[in-house]
């Protein structure tokens, strides 16, 4: 076992995008695990929109993670010592593992318990914080509740990304109309031609509203939402009679200053009265019953190769906080995901 | 009958609040009825927040009024003349009659056809367009939507007003704590002394967010919104989780340019995301299979004393613009009607 552990620790609230010395990379002690306790070594680590409003934003879902402590994310790592009768030495563990190398399972003081993984693993470890994970389920959840039809218009923003690329296909699979949003050539070509979505709108592109109008003639009946600001909100003006908001997220707001004054305010709200609209506001940990449901036909999809599971893998801890800020700048496709560990090689349950 | 109809035409789309010139008073023959027709001479007409964006709002529920056509209303009528084998004469009738003092009832003709009220007429005909009209009706299918319980708290804006007054009363009926928000001291007394909410805060004090945050320190569980705006955006950071908000109109919007260049963005619209909220957009024409059971409902509680109806009356067609200035300035208390003649005496249904 080794003598250190890497963590990456909160230092101060960003404003805007991350600066030099927010976070800070340090190498400290491995905890001595005791009894009702199991040391988990993270094989990789999530890097998500939420870990930029976890560092500071008011009123998240989630308390601010405190200054000094670890960051938190949602990793999968495996045990590698235990003094916890339902963690044996070579389980792997997926949950809140922080962006460390080294995780004490310890169910009184972690935000929620590890949930062990079924052995043999069925997916690498990646897929557990992917279409297998939290963000696969996102759009599982959310393609469940919009429920779209043939004949109907459903958009995906950030249709390239870790949720959004699920949603998108998912809902393809249920025979609507499915236009994507995305940030440049390269990733809408990807979206239309890889993920089978109907059309894909360039953001990037000073007409994009016109593209978007061009792509919707009949309007929008369905939007997963994952953007937030100008992009919703010409999502909004396109909004069908009786239309539905599955709200997921809005990762254009996150870096925008902690006081608010950044954020780009919504003008058509007024669209959800006039269009006798609903939105539902979203978090994917509410709904922990049905996470197996939800694996179970994503695995399904994925195994019949009807559903592609893209990733940006990163490597080495240390790169987490360039991650975060290449998923702000657009610059990853599918989960992105850093790479920590692999698995050792002599454990029972490999 | 009257040889001339005084009608009120729609000339220009007005930009802000409406100028001399938009609207134009007219003088015109009374049109003669043909077979399948009646005359219906308006009692009273409503003037709504809905009058304003009619003239020009782009988007809106229903499509602007032509330019130089009569200006769309709801009214109470009586039918004058008639050879329609479904109107008699004295026969009172509700639904879209304009703004003018004879309407012809031609269901071919009118946007949607009128409803012929029960004889002998069970409250004034003012009533019928107020908390036995769309306005109360929208309140009660409002609270019956968000379904308050004791221990919740709910916000109602624009508590003084129409559809707020009988949101207000009909939501302590259920036994939660109702905060009210309107604009001065007088209509905020009102609101607690006279409709019995159990707080109301005044968004003309400068501190009215303290105000607000103050009256709901247990959070806000339920928004019946009717303002959107400044006042809309700082409930949005009271919501608590799983909060809903009834968005019944946004009246500070109507006024701002119809490019909406003026409007007020909602920044925290993220707040439905982080407290799982939902948002439903409600027009009340949508549910007329709810209204026979709205009206029984809102008259027993009439009736009992249980409910408060409080009314601005101003008298005369001529002063139907006036009376809209009126509306957006906040002037009136409860619903606004314009008195536009009284019912014959000699009438059989009188």
């Amino acid at each position: 076992m080794a003598a250190a552990n890497r963590a990456i620790r909160l230092r101060h609230r960003p404003e805007g995008s991350l600066r030099d010395g927010d976070l800070e990379l340090v190498e400290e002690p491995v905890a001595e695990i005791t009894d009702g306790q199991a040391l988990v070594r993270n094989l990789v680590v999530s890097v998500d929109p939420a870990s930029r409003f976890w560092m500071g934003h008011p009123r998240a879902f989630m308390p601010p993670v405190p200054i000094d402590a670890v960051m938190r994310s949602i990793g999968v790592g495996e045990v590698v010592a235990s003094r916890r009768a339902d963690m044996r030495v070579g389980d792997v563990a997926v949950g809140f593992t922080g962006w460390q190398e080294y995780c004490v399972a310890d169910d009184s003081q972690l935000e929620a318990p590890l949930t062990v993984l079924p052995a043999p693993l069925p997916a690498p470890p990646s897929a557990f914080v992917g279409v297998l994970g939290h963000t696969g389920i996102s759009a599982y959840l959310g393609v469940d509740h919009l429920d779209p039809k043939p004949g109907q218009t459903v958009v995906v923003s950030s249709a390239a990304g870790a949720v959004g690329s699920v949603a998108g296909q998912l809902a393809k699979l249920r025979g609507a109309r499915v236009v994507g949003i995305a940030g440049g050539p390269g990733k809408c070509r990807h979206v239309v031609d890889d993920l089978g979505l109907d059309a894909c709108v360039d953001h990037t592109d000073p007409a994009w509203r016109e593209l978007l109008d061009a792509a919707t003639p009949d309007g929008v009946d369905l939007d997963f939402e994952n953007v937030g600001g100008d992009i919703m909100d010409h999502v909004l003006m396109r909004l069908n009679r009786n239309a539905r908001i599955f709200l997921c997220g809005m990762i254009s707001q996150y870096n925008a200053g902690s006081d608010r004054s950044g954020w780009r305010g919504l003008v058509n709200i007024d669209q959800i009265h006039m269009q006798r609209a609903t939105m539902r506001g979203f978090i994917v940990t509410d709904h922990l019953d049905r996470w197996p449901e939800a694996i179970e036909h994503l695995a399904g999809l994925t195994v019949a190769g009807k559903l592609r599971a893209d990733e940006t893998v990163v490597d080495g801890l240390e790169n987490v906080p360039a991650a975060l800020d290449r998923l702000f700048s657009g610059g990853t496709t599918g989960k992105l995901v850093v790479h920590v560990a692999d698995r050792s090689t002599a454990t029972p349950a490999g």
